[in-house]
């Protein structure tokens, strides 16, 4: 399969069907993430993903590894989450198996440590298809940039709405 | 229809057309959002559309008054916005049927009021397959969070470009 | 082709193959523009492509003077980029032809000029299948807003990963 449209060498229909699986199956781990939804993650995990979050600085070996350091660097409802990843470039390489370069961007407001964080960057996945459907076989990421700082610095910030705090509604 | 990538149980080419043509559709709305395009923007809901906006604090029942309230709070060309939606999650439902998840977040300046807004959470749409296509028929969002800030707070803080104020060009 | 969902006149799987192979084209284009990878990023032009950025005021005819102004304005190491594009719609003209309209938001730290950047817009694009697959043929954009704010105007703010000053690992 060709992903770069040359001619005559384009990728299938059927191909494209996987391929819009794939892009399901990290949208939806994006969004457990953004919504404490950490049981249900487990289902987006290959038994024995592995993790290289942050260059390689938070590593884990099998899904329950991967789970219990998200649980619990993510639990807290005075943490809030905006992870988004663009720009899917996903390429089949048959046997069941895919690879996926996602650009990504997070926001992360942290109430009770009284700071914000910004950052970017790019995911380097593999997939596999399993019994059940598509699943995150390796995931990781490398910044190009974050930097973070304390919410006083920037006087009359006022958190307005919370998933948790207010039911997701503005209080504005 | 199954969308999770199951052997077997996926989803025709078909299928994904209509799926692309409803992503298409949820985008020409937030592009007539953030372009004031409020006219044009009655065409992408169905006439008996629900919005049920910010955890149904604001909440419509008809396309004119959707449309009604958002002409009348981001008609102002002094508020700058940027709302992208991503990670969509579709799903059709058979009979002309679908609905759909996406994460969004939210930039906002409103240099009359002298204050910046940014947000981000999840829509939750339901869409319906008309002789004029696909509309949306119900739409509704929840926060993860919402902040704001007085411009005033950040010395030096300058805008330098307005698709209205000058013509979308940088000044820098 | 008609892209509005229309009964009876939508388009085929095989015109939605290429829709993808175009979005993969724009998303590849991107991820070159934030990591730097300016002799890679030739490939995604036409080699009589025309670009006109920021409204026009960015203006450059051929590959070559497009490649040249990027690497001149975002070559160095202490900036730090994410252009994030997304809402794609994209319309398949016949003819090898194609256009497309895709928002997008960028967010720029210049560590040395102690400045950063936030904006918003629209791109409007053109697309032309050749021998090697789809490429662009001509892009510009047009700025919903962008500001800039002094770094030193925010107390404590701190950048804490970068993609080469620390191989793009957090350093919290």
């Amino acid at each position: 399969m060709q992903r770069t449209g040359r001619t005559g060498d384009v990728m299938t229909p059927e191909e494209l069907v996987q391929i819009e699986e794939i892009k399901s199956l990290k949208h939806r781990y994006m969004r457990y993430l953004d919504q404490k939804r950490f049981d249900e993650m487990r289902s987006v995990f290959a038994a024995d993903a592995t993790a290289r979050y942050s260059g390689g600085r938070y590593s884990f070996d099998g899904v329950s590894e991967i789970i219990d350091f998200l649980k619990e660097s993510m639990s807290s409802e005075e943490l809030l989450s905006s992870h988004r990843c663009s720009h899917p470039e996903i390429t089949l390489l048959g046997d069941g198996k895919a690879s996926g370069i996602w650009a990504f961007d997070d926001m992360v407001v942290m109430t009770d440590f009284g700071i914000s964080l910004r950052g970017a960057g790019f995911y380097s996945d593999e997939y596999v298809l399993t019994e059940d459907g598509w699943r995150i076989a390796r995931t990781g990421y490398k910044r190009t940039f974050e930097e973070i700082f304390p919410r006083a610095a920037l006087d009359g910030l006022k958190l307005t709405a919370s998933w948790w705090g207010t039911g997701g509604v503005s209080t504005l």
